[in-house]
């Protein structure tokens, strides 16, 4: 095998939706428990657009490079690394965790606190995220890699169903999770982009017995029909009233999968606390919500000074006489990527369906301009750094 | 023994701030699961005081009868009872329910759906709680008896701490239950009513490490102190800075024992949001919040128009970075009162040392005059309507 | 509609291999709460040929009715019914609860201590399960009406799917739930009867990504494989290695869907313990085994002197060393028959594939011959004691 | 500080009966994750004295050094440890894991399949437990060290606390929670030795409403007294009578704190099942039982020909009409050692009662032959191995 080469081609932020193939110096083990993976796949998250549209605080031409949807074949590792091995397949969580503190010791690897000083959680090819480079790269650096890779089997079969378990499969499932889902329930799902189509597929492989889906892009309430879901476009009326008159009654569970850039019926107007309030009502008492749809802290571009700090106004009175309960936050990828890694092998699940394209690195930079403008398709890419797939 | 009167003395709600003795038909056994109880002990709950202030829909003079913390002795039983008989000694949960619904059938009494039509949850005394009189009264109707009454041990004995099972004893308990609490972790109790107080008691008794207690009344902290908890006075400074400070961090839990009548650092404004925004940042990432305290989804006396409709204002993007769970709701009674029973019954908990008054029925609108100005030490009211205590 | 009939048929036990078609009085209210149903459909379960073959206490000619698998339309409701009325449909649980004691409030349904003295648990026409009269009748009497009987849609659709909600498909359901899985996990199910292929489609339904499925009936494997499942004939060889070498390791969880009436590979010797030490062998370290299958304390028919008191020889030490989880027991039905009815109506399960057979109550003698006999293709009968179906 | 030494005492098995002071090399670092700690204090186990007795396969004079409850303070670290540093006081799981298998990544560190090849799980100091040398010497090797270690407050407070978070604390409390105790629950452990009084003291701490604890020796029986415990001393009569009558019924929880090494009223004849059928016999159907008392697959010495192969006659259909719960296995140190060392800090819990003598390393020996025999008091023993305590 030929020696590694010294650098590499990287998508770079360059600036408000500007990112470019550069150049880069391939990544090089820094620490004893890192590897080294050749990146067969990386795919674009809609995250990844806060960055581009400039609404976060990246800087531009400083070197970011995407990637937090990463797999690969190992190509070097450290000499504390204990599991894996040179020509191993993995994928890799989008949550960068040591496995060693408090959080990632009781599972919850998405606020791992010894990655990323002063916050809980870390991540690849993100700002605010701690210092590690993202995967739209020919290479990457893993760190704690026993700790955050993935086995797959070897070869190439499932790879498009493999690279969503780096984040928006895990993500879904969590959406349901959270939500106190049990088999035999009713769910509704708001948002059809990936992460809610893969809540709802998710739904659906745990045993419910219907799954409502909220958008109103049609390409999406198709792809929830054909996982066996119900559409309901909000365009139409009241999301709430539809999925009441249609269940015969409020449902058990509801996930938000939109988050904080949730629009009104206008579909164009944001108004950040729409989807919550509607989980709130369209949920029986006793029931729950599921809530892997971002909100942050602090949003510069925010339709008004509250939702600029993070701030929503919620029917916290309806949520409380209903005795509702919700949980939130950021996946912990590892509490559920190997279970549906095995539901991929064996069969049972597909998740690629939501996948739109394959490109390749060069064409990254078109790639995330269609996808920023809804053009062409463009739901979800997967770039194959390195070629051939 | 003779035969049971006729008529009973009862507190009749006449008007704001303005309850008195009036005499009643005794009840009477309506449906074959009934029972009749001799009231021995009705507690006054704060609750009442947003009946006896007005600022429920409750309207005097019809004949509402006050008294959700019931207990008594089995004077009759319905020809559908099979579990009680004549002479047991009872205590009731506050919540009616019927327990043959889906709700109660899953242990969520609180939302009964059978005995208050169109509304999940009822209870005695309460308007909009069904059609159940009080127990502030000589005499109770028991719907549902088998399903709804606990036996206690006979005789007198530990009377007060029984007649605390019918609410503030197990809603303390939910509050910690809904945090998520796990023994050996930190919890921040915010409210030192009642409540607040069995809230940190069942924390202590469920092994919590540190118990912190928020309030700023000096005999609520001192009996937070006495029972092994750490007092927080907010309006030292804020509240939440001086527990992370003490705790050397977050907490792994907190519970707003507070609700929507939170007032800030003066303690004299109404401000909603300001003790579930507490929790919210007191509150270490991966951690759970218990919401016993009410809010409601309308509120005529609110401070603001958005919490009139029992909207609040929530850091949510803070709770979502976090990935902070929340639970909330009436507490489900019959899901704790067994247990905490024989918890009182082996001396290992007892819960009456918040109990400031025992009182003859006759003297009940004094208690309430005096409770509801918070005067002469008046916080936990139990009226014995038939004496002898 | 015509007044009610005085007498109907009903399957009587007339002694060891049995049964007749007899003429019976008509069951009438004897509690406040109590409902009369016309039955539709009332199943025959493996477990009355425990009574047919008279290896039980059961005695002949003394007015047992058979059957505890049973749904129809309600007839009549005594005066403390609330929730249903003449003419809902609805299916029972095989277990008789009373829904007021300590066990049925926890949910543990099989376990009430209300319904037979001196016992936790009760059944209709099963000896020893209490006073209560089968339903392979026309009529049958339902104690505790409100609190058993789950309401299905209206009309006839569904029927063969519904009458499975009484038993099989819950105990199928409790098994897997008493083995600790979760979705995404690998399961073993030891024994392909009804009960072991509702574990089997259970496990599916709820997400497994391998389901192997030991028995050595053609048929019943080839059932299992029509579901999706893995099937592994136990006489060709060791059914755990073979497990673990297709599965490529042991698997996580496994069920005993045989109980005490095992046989070795031979087929024909009983050995009460083969099947609980296969499951210890086949399952993983940290793994769950879930035991629906029957297991009890005093066998006059068994093999030996220690299975006779219910006493078996477990590989304890193998148990330990790996850290399992067991859990057994007769299943609680109505913790599961309400999802599982609404993955019926939405169509997403379909157990009815087990049915054999659907006849008329004069048939019922001659089927349970056949079924006895394992002729004729027997393993699941439907009876329909009124016709028409 | 002076540099550290070459050579070191510690305590080496020669043979049967048989352990002696024996100078050895002072271990190194091995692997960029390992930490050496020196040795403050390390507890003589029970399990210690099957390999001094020469009932497991150990082989004496192979330089195997005892000691699997380890604490001390940080003298070197590996390049790949992240969150310790020199001078860190920790104390150390018995379970060495690797922090990055499945096992692990669940939070089940007693069955890691990363430092034992061929066997999930492994320890310090133990026969094919791992080749890892055990603490009772004045340096110890500690893999995965980040991992593994557990950060106490700087100095020698608690010092006889936190020396039992390394095993008996948690494995008591791991006992009440396989059990599936909620508290308020009665619960029953069967053995006062250290583990069984560690038990019976985690169910006072989370809240039991009566502890009964079973056992013969005064002294043990005595020690569960003082903390709160109903002594039940099995040579009286049945212990499952005394427990029913005192109780008032059967208790919700049991465990067995005493293993495959039981003995019968006697209390001299061993009879491995007897505790585990009083454990079915006394807990009421619903319940559950933990078994953390070890059990295992292979036993030289045992009375008879199964229980030499791990095999126990269990009363299995007794457990399975009563419908119970039971978990088993080596306690998950790390699970709970955190809570715990909390509630120690904050002065809620003080486990160290158990503990009978403090001893320097020179004393090891003979405390091993005083221990063994049961004389003078001997039940729990601290090493510390570097004086000064």
């Amino acid at each position: 095998m030929p020696s590694q080469p010294k650098t590499m081609k990287a998508i770079h932020y360059d600036g408000p939706f500007k990112v470019s193939v550069k150049e880069v110096d391939v990544p090089k083990i820094q620490h004893s428990d890192d590897a080294i993976i050749k990146v067969t796949t990386a795919a674009i998250c809609g995250s990844d657009l806060h960055m581009y549209q400039g609404r976060t605080a990246a800087e531009g031409g400083t070197g970011l490079i995407f990637g937090h949807e990463n797999m690969g074949i190992i190509e070097e590792v450290g000499p504390g690394v204990t599991l894996l091995q040179k020509g191993d397949r993995i994928v890799l969580p989008f949550n960068v965790a040591d496995g060693r503190c408090q959080n990632c010791e009781k599972g919850f690897t998405a606020f791992c606190t010894g990655v990323n000083p002063g916050f809980a959680g870390g991540a690849y090819g993100y700002v605010s995220m701690g210092p590690y480079m993202g995967g739209q790269a020919q290479y990457l650096r893993v760190p704690f890699a026993d700790f955050n890779a993935l086995k797959l089997p070897p070869g190439k079969e499932h790879e498009s169903d493999f690279a969503l378990l780096a984040d928006i499969f895990p993500t879904g499932w969590h959406g349901v999770e959270l939500s106190g889902f049990q088999p035999g329930e009713t769910i509704a799902v708001f948002g059809a982009g990936p992460v809610g189509l893969m809540a709802a597929y998710s739904a659906q492989l745990r045993g419910a017995s219907k799954v409502f889906v909220v958008d109103t892009v049609p390409e999406r309430l198709d792809a929830a029909k054909k996982i066996g879901c119900i559409p309901i476009d909000f365009k139409k009326s009241d999301p709430v009233k539809q999925i009441i008159e249609k269940n015969g009654g409020m449902v058990d569970r509801a996930v938000d999968a939109v988050g904080y850039q949730a629009v009104d019926a206008s579909g164009s107007k944001e108004k950040p606390n729409i989807v919550l309030d509607q989980l709130i009502h369209v949920t029986k008492p006793t029931g729950g919500l599921g809530i892997p749809g971002l909100y942050v802290p602090s949003d510069p571009g925010a339709p008004d000074a509250q939702s600029g700090k993070g701030q929503i106004l919620l029917s916290f009175g309806k949520l409380f006489e209903k005795g509702l309960k919700l949980g939130t936050g950021q996946c912990n990828v590892k509490a559920y990527n190997r279970q549906l890694r095995d539901l991929i092998t064996s069969g049972k699940a597909k998740p690629s369906f939501v996948v739109s394209h394959d490109i390749n690195i060069d064409d990254a930079p078109g790639a995330y301009e269609k996808f920023d403008k809804r053009i062409d398709g463009y739901t979800k890419v997967l770039i194959h750094p390195n070629g051939d797939w």
